[in-house]
């Protein structure tokens, strides 16, 4: 007599896919993704993302694509209380809806940007899911040294202190973080961008400073940073303050 | 009448091979690799080094293999002066070998643990070589990201600032950049490490601080501070203090 037995819960993945160039995935992530049954991705409502634009050419017809819709895309609104609230019940549900995959018996693989744990939304989903579930990280390259090399210019020399930053922050906090940086990466720019410019030319460090917006993708741009227009600036840029360069010639 | 003509020159490229595991290369690091005729590493004396030990699987026989031998091992000594000046000398050295190959028309893979412009040997080639070569720098999974992924710990959250030092500087510098931190990862740690402990233990971080060795490698070990032997400290260790949770659950 055969009993039909629950399946063994499916395993949950975190899959670094990189900064953009599909060729920078790792060897492990491609792997993982492509063995997964389901492959779900965080996107802004009507968009694809760009974790799935990187690795859809490796993806098979077969794979069930759970798309994770975002509430809204930038987190500039009036009233942040209502942005948080939201946030955390788009999450509770991306999480419920990965679950009922897992429960299923069914691995998932998220794919994320650059790397999982680095700003990642998979971040969210791993604090909701790991506890429960078979769950593994796979690092990836992140958008700060995809910048680096796309620039040719390295980030930091021997014992120098790297500093990552939100665009985010308040410009007094800004300021405050970046002053004594010796390199030093600020992201999500978009709006804020005019508030960054500022503060690094307030900080004297225009000169050293170099915007890199979709580094590795289409599109990809290298600037300095007074010859950028504010207006075009996407959340996924950064502004750059790479290392000062040391031994490199004897002095 | 044939005339023999100097060869092209080669190219330079800097490949990240990631923090250790094989896997953890990217297709573009990869390919680039096995197209090249000579691959170079720095090592130090009587070793093979971490990058070479990554990729060893992935070369054929007949690439040049150049080794590129670091005068000393660790940069505890008792006149940096002295060690500064041997460094220079070391990269001169190591640039004057590479552009043999490069002016020989061969192309040159430099390989660097985790990525080449974080805190990377290849820095001072680049700086050395990349005004009189065609040069392509390909980045890598850092020890940072992967050491925050082996821990299952997300890294920095939302707008939270990520710091990353070494633990060769001075206790009172550690100090005051690790003050008011949100997230940081402290390198290079081996002698370094009952300093970076007590830094730690004094801003009284050590329940948030995590300790991992040799991530993603053979020999991989995660610790709590506390249970951490000094003694046995490797260079490639780090302390990470992943940044503290945020909107995991409605409060």
């Amino acid at each position: 007599m055969s009993e039909v037995l629950p399946p063994s819960p499916g395993r949950l993945f975190g899959l670094g896919v990189g900064p953009g160039d599909p060729e920078l995935i790792t060897l492990k992530a491609l792997r993982l993704l492509q063995a997964a049954p389901v492959v779900a991705y965080p996107a802004a409502r009507g968009k694809n993302g760009n974790a799935l634009t990187t690795v859809a050419g490796y993806l098979r017809e077969e794979q069930i694509r759970l798309r994770l819709v975002y509430p809204v895309t930038v987190e500039k609104l009036p009233a942040p209380f209502c942005y948080e609230t939201a946030l955390r019940g788009f999450y509770d549900e991306a999480a419920a809806e990965v679950a009922a995959h897992l429960d299923a018996g069914r691995d998932v693989a998220v794919i994320c940007e650059g790397d999982p744990f680095f700003y990642g939304s998979f971040m969210y989903l791993h604090d909701r899911l790991a506890g429960r579930y078979q769950t593994e990280v796979v690092p990836g390259v992140c958008s700060v040294l995809a910048s680096s090399a796309v620039l040719g210019a390295p980030l930091v020399y021997r014992n120098q202190t790297l500093t990552v930053l939100s665009g985010v922050l308040a410009e007094e906090e800004l300021r405050r973080r970046l002053a004594g940086c010796e390199a030093a990466a600020i992201m999500k720019l978009g709006g804020n961008f005019t508030k960054v410019r500022a503060v690094v030319q307030s900080l004297g460090l225009l000169d050293r400073a170099r915007y890199v917006e979709r580094a590795t993708m289409a599109g990809q741009r290298v600037a300095r940073l007074d010859e950028v227009d504010a207006e075009t600036v996407p959340y996924f840029a950064m502004v750059l303050l790479p290392g000062e360069c040391w031994g490199s010639v004897a002095r």
